[in-house]
């Protein structure tokens, strides 16, 4: 019996470093689309996402067979639930890699990328990538050095976010109302991106210091 | 066995239903807010917040040591992992009705309101008050036909949020940048909000007719 959720459990946690491994080349692609305005990059972000959202729900399927088969309790009880948690954290980051991919196919033939902002969207876009590259590695070797470094990632992109805003609302920003509200919605998807990795990174920490009661996503207006 | 079950369901149950009630109050204080500019009534909602989250906390604990206590399998194993969903999605509700009143706050002593958006985000903030009020009598009762008027007024808000974003995107929008971007960000706080519900009214309807296999939130871009 043990064995047999031995064996459940790891095929749960490579599901889910799959999972993330999917989201991670989303956002590559997303980013990358947003930067240089290929549609057709963008498209298949948008093409992809269902193969996260149904890889998301056969996972749940398992966790949920494994809760009913199985019976755990105590510590692999909360493995389980905290599966079902990373899940959809990992299908919502899916979701905002689709959403910037999004943008970028309603402003084509524009480019989506607003004037003035392209260092600093390039930068938000690089921390993203490696955000959810790092979580990927999380999720594999449950190395909480990781998490760490998803937190510390996440407040750089959080500082970014905020000089967005201070940005499209100074003065000094020649754009146009349009350009403005594309900087705002990008600017938030890419910043939920980051927190729905810190949100999975303090769910796995937890786990594995026992400090379950934590607080779920915290989510900051930014600037 | 059976009657304690019975009874850990109800209390889980009543728990979800008083979440949605302080989500329903919070929705109805920031709209108010956000309409008037009323900055003490912004600051009560961000201030109550921490209660929803306590409780969401609470009931998430109780559902876990149900799991691991009780054993519930099949429908009864999916009531309560349910019940984590709704929960969370709950959380989320009150999460972004703490956004509304942080954007009220933020502008004070100016009204947050976008100027010419005055009807638009009365009537939006009415739905939404309205679909948190109807997700509790689906929480109380069970009763799907709330279900099916959750969906159709969350398609009027989604109407409501593609039309604010054709106005400030118009010619003849004669706000400012910052004005956009309020209006921006309020209406897919709105939205969102709308969208956190229909996923629970899913939920609930998948308990109910054993089509389990849903898809989740479905998050449009708007326009």
């Amino acid at each position: 019996m043990r064995e047999v959720f031995h064996d459940t459990l790891e095929d749960i946690q490579g599901r889910l470093a799959e999972i993330s491994e999917l989201v991670t080349e989303a956002i590559e692609k997303a980013t990358a689309a947003f930067a240089s305005g290929d549609v057709s990059l963008a498209e298949d972000v948008i093409a992809n996402d269902d193969r996260i959202d149904a890889l998301v729900l056969s996972t749940d399927e398992i966790a949920i067979e494994t809760l009913a088969m199985q019976q755990p309790v105590a510590q692999d009880l909360r493995v389980i639930v905290t599966a079902l948690r990373v899940s959809a954290s990992l299908e919502r980051m899916g979701d905002l890699a689709e959403h910037i991919a999004q943008l970028v196919r309603s402003r084509y033939p524009e480019r989506a990328i607003p004037k003035g902002l392209k260092k600093t969207f390039t930068k938000m876009g690089e921390l993203d990538v490696q955000v959810a590259r790092t979580l990927t590695k999380l999720l594999k070797t449950q190395d909480l050095q990781y998490a760490t470094l998803i937190r510390d990632t996440d407040d750089d992109i959080d500082e970014l976010h905020a000089s967005v805003y201070e940005r499209v609302l100074a003065d000094t920003f020649t754009g146009e109302i349009p350009h403005a509200i594309d900087a705002t919605l990008a600017s938030r998807y890419h910043e939920r991106f980051a927190d729905h990795a810190v949100s999975v990174a303090k769910k796995v920490v937890y786990l594995a210091t026992g400090d379950w009661a934590g607080s779920d996503d915290e989510d900051s207006l930014g600037a």
